[in-house]
């Protein structure tokens, strides 16, 4: 009889979602009874006659779900006795009953070494919606929606032809070829030019093809954290060598680690202090590659949004095509949800980055890959950068002179030529993880500077965004970090 | 003069890309012969009137070009005496002359251990266009393109208000929790769901959490050659357990490796043989873990591809929330560049895991992700795969019936209820491989069972896909099998 059966052990199938048949949610609640050893190996499961009328379904229910109990083994037939839970099942310590968060392990479970590094890496900058001066935000309302949406819709028609390829969707490749070479100086065929999920995959790509665990890595102190992330989770260990206005000086990371053979770099632009690597940095940095088997990693953050002048040629366009990995992104230019970006990889590392590839990822979807050729094809890309870079040169000059009015006693610019963020000093003995706390209890984005240090030696200070606000919004922003900075100085 | 510089010095001017302006190409070609060392320093410019007549370029562009020249730092001027090449820059070994592919350096450039380790692996099945009876090739043509293109071009539209998300877009993870919960009994929320670039970057980054460079991952033998390559990227030993009727079995791996923590494995479907892991080896399996602190990293491959039963309740469901990391992909079922996959993580692993894919990859782009939320929740999905159930079954018994008229003699089938190819075993003595060099002359996809094999114990056969394949097409392909069997029985 079924009334032998505890009735929580039909909990489950009463309780359990309605998007299951019938079957299967029976099925699903014997299930769970024997594996709980709520139902002992040797039980007799209810006649199917009994379990139907007492539940209110079907006797074909009960049957099939008793067929399917019986089909994987939970139960066996004796002829004529009736159905029982099979005897030769090894369950004495699978438990599942729902409470029990952790399982009984006589060892606790292992996480790797990278894992629990990750763990403890400065978490990335959470966006909250409507923040103010967050740094890099673009500007998505001025972002041509009309062209993208049409080069979307051309792209899921042209998917169906489409090869899937390790090494990326070709028009794509030869677009972002075309542009580097152009625009960059930067030296590489189509085939040299690997599609990304946007910068950061190809840092960590780099990474993974150049450096073992444990090896040291020369980076920019303060830094772009997806840079420290990266060397993170490849295992290895950052080397912050200080920046002063002409970039990174090897020399102070070379003194901490002189045997590292890898620096990684953002030469157009410093994060987030905006200063441009000299060119006499540039051809020392490309000398001591070459001399000693070394790579750069140069990450080309930020050279589409110099206002004043051109950007410097790319440390891979002066002479560094077999040393330097050149790695950038859509991401910041198009919109943050577009996640593709690229690298343009010396001969040498090819092959090694095409394996990488196909055993990390397999391959980036092709969908966004060919939509974005369409819309570099059809020149939507090249003049939507010449907008931003108009319209974040008028920000920037909104951002200024709102700042020098209000608080120009207070805020000291550090220089920069471009960007989407502008980089204040504040006075010595300020503390601006404590200005950032009270900057974000009042809805902005302003980030502290000295958060951005590895080393010892930090500056304080307040990294603004202007790209992705407009001239009102730039001004109450403004209004705000004065309030906090009232509050700040009467603490 | 201009005439005292060498003719050969303006020939990148001349010769480079028209998309460039002038000037830039002129820059281009004085900053190149500088650091070729052809202008040395000190070396007199031409004074700009001279060189615009010996060019036939405008005198601006000229001053231009030079402008750059001394901004970027090549040039410096005396008043009233001209230009020269800057003194000051440390030229000596930057050496870029074109015909140089590799560097002089003193120390040979170095790759990580996993760079050098990878590019051992076997290589990746390469497809070609036109192949006949490759497996894993899903029909392309069923698919419903216009359903798609709808969702894509939604997708497109969407996207403007999305945020981006490393965990992946909510929409399309609430879809796949759901999908997971009903037809694969996988116990979770959406929270605990992660997409990923296919299945490859999942069980590239649940490895990445478990195992260090080093330890050893068992595996199955024969297996699937994305996991090996996913052991090898994260610098792990694979430990091969041989393969029976029942599934992997775990004693063979834990022989060779006792204090092995990680079972990686594709239960529903062993990769190629298509045996499914017995009820029994899943409590077994599972009690190990749990005992252990272990792990099981489950790739539900082909579970949506079972004919005559219902796949068997996954890992996951079975009482393994805790230990079992459920990954799976939308590629082989849907198309091979859709490049969506996802993994199913344990609550341990949920911040390890976030913070892992923010610096391995920085998220997946949004737009395939809305556009396959969409399709699912309009229920494309659902349909579809059930339309290619029934369609994967025909094809199946097509090729089974063409093989048993030409070839039942020679070829034996390995029995297996689903999935998107065949195993055949061959006579002993037959060797595989050369069978499958006479395929591949033929036009035919078919794999040689031995290649996927680790260990030493390896069985001969072929592994002939019929999925992607029509009546004709797959009769043409037996017919070529059969033409490629008579020469190699004759040689």
């Amino acid at each position: 009889m079924a009334s032998q059966f505890p009735s929580s052990l039909f909990l489950p199938f009463q309780e359990s979602s309605s998007e299951l048949a019938q079957y299967t949610r029976l099925f699903r609640a014997f299930q769970q009874a024997i594996i709980n050893g709520d139902l002992t190996p040797g039980a007799k499961l209810p006649a199917s006659r009994a379990l139907c009328a007492e539940l209110g379904i079907s006797r074909n229910t009960v049957k099939t779900a008793y067929e399917m109990l019986h089909a994987e083994g939970y139960v066996e037939t004796r002829h004529g006795a009736g159905s029982f839970v099979a005897t030769n099942l090894p369950l004495d310590t699978v438990d599942q009953s729902e409470d029990q968060a952790q399982p009984q392990a006589q060892v606790p479970p292992k996480l790797s070494a990278m894992a629990q590094t990750l763990v403890g890496v400065r978490k990335p900058n959470q966006m909250k919606t409507g923040e103010l001066l967050l740094p890099a935000q673009p500007c998505v309302n001025s972002f041509p929606w009309s062209q993208w949406q049409r080069a979307v819709a051309s792209a899921g028609r042209q998917m169906k032809y489409q090869q899937n390829s390790v090494m990326g969707n070709s028009q794509l490749r030869e677009q972002i070829a075309n542009y580097l070479r152009v625009v960059r100086g930067v030296k590489c065929t189509t085939d040299q030019v690997m599609i990304c999920s946007g910068s950061q995959q190809a840092m960590f790509l780099a990474l993974k093809l150049l450096v073992d665990a444990g090896e040291a890595v020369i980076a920019e102190d303060p830094g772009y954290q997806g840079i420290d992330g990266a060397i993170a989770a490849v295992g290895a260990t950052k080397i912050p060598a200080q920046v002063d206005k002409q970039g990174i000086q090897l020399e102070d990371g070379l003194q901490q680690a002189p045997n590292a053979r890898v620096v990684m770099l953002t030469p157009s632009r410093n994060h987030p202090l905006g200063h441009t690597l000299s060119l006499d940095r540039r051809l020392q940095l490309l000398q001591w590659a070459k001399r000693n088997g070394s790579w750069l990693i140069e990450d080309d953050y930020d050279s589409e949004f110099r206002f004043e002048q051109q950007p410097l040629t790319s440390l891979q366009g002066l002479g560094g095509q077999d040393v330097v990995i050149y790695t950038g992104t859509f991401s910041r230019i198009l919109h943050p949800g577009i996640r593709l970006g690229y690298m343009v990889l010396p001969e040498l590392l090819l092959e090694p980055a095409t394996r990488a590839k196909t055993y990390m990822e397999g391959g980036t979807s092709i969908l966004p890959q060919l939509a974005l050729a369409e819309f570099m094809s059809s020149g939507h890309f090249a003049s939507h950068v010449r907008r931003m870079r108009k319209l974040y040169h008028q920000r920037r000059e909104i951002l200024h002179s709102a700042i020098d009015a209000r608080l120009g006693a207070q805020l000291s610019l550090i220089p920069s030529d471009g960007g989407m963020h502008s980089v204040y000093l504040i006075p010595e003995q300020w503390d601006d993880r404590r200005i950032r706390q009270l900057c974000e209890a009042r809805g902005l984005g302003i980030r502290d500077l000295s958060r951005y240090y590895t080393g010892q030696k930090r500056t304080c200070g307040l990294v603004i965004g202007f790209a992705g606000y407009s001239e009102a919004e730039i001004n109450t922003g403004v209004d705000r970090l004065a309030a906090a900075i009232d509050l700040y100085s009467s603490e």
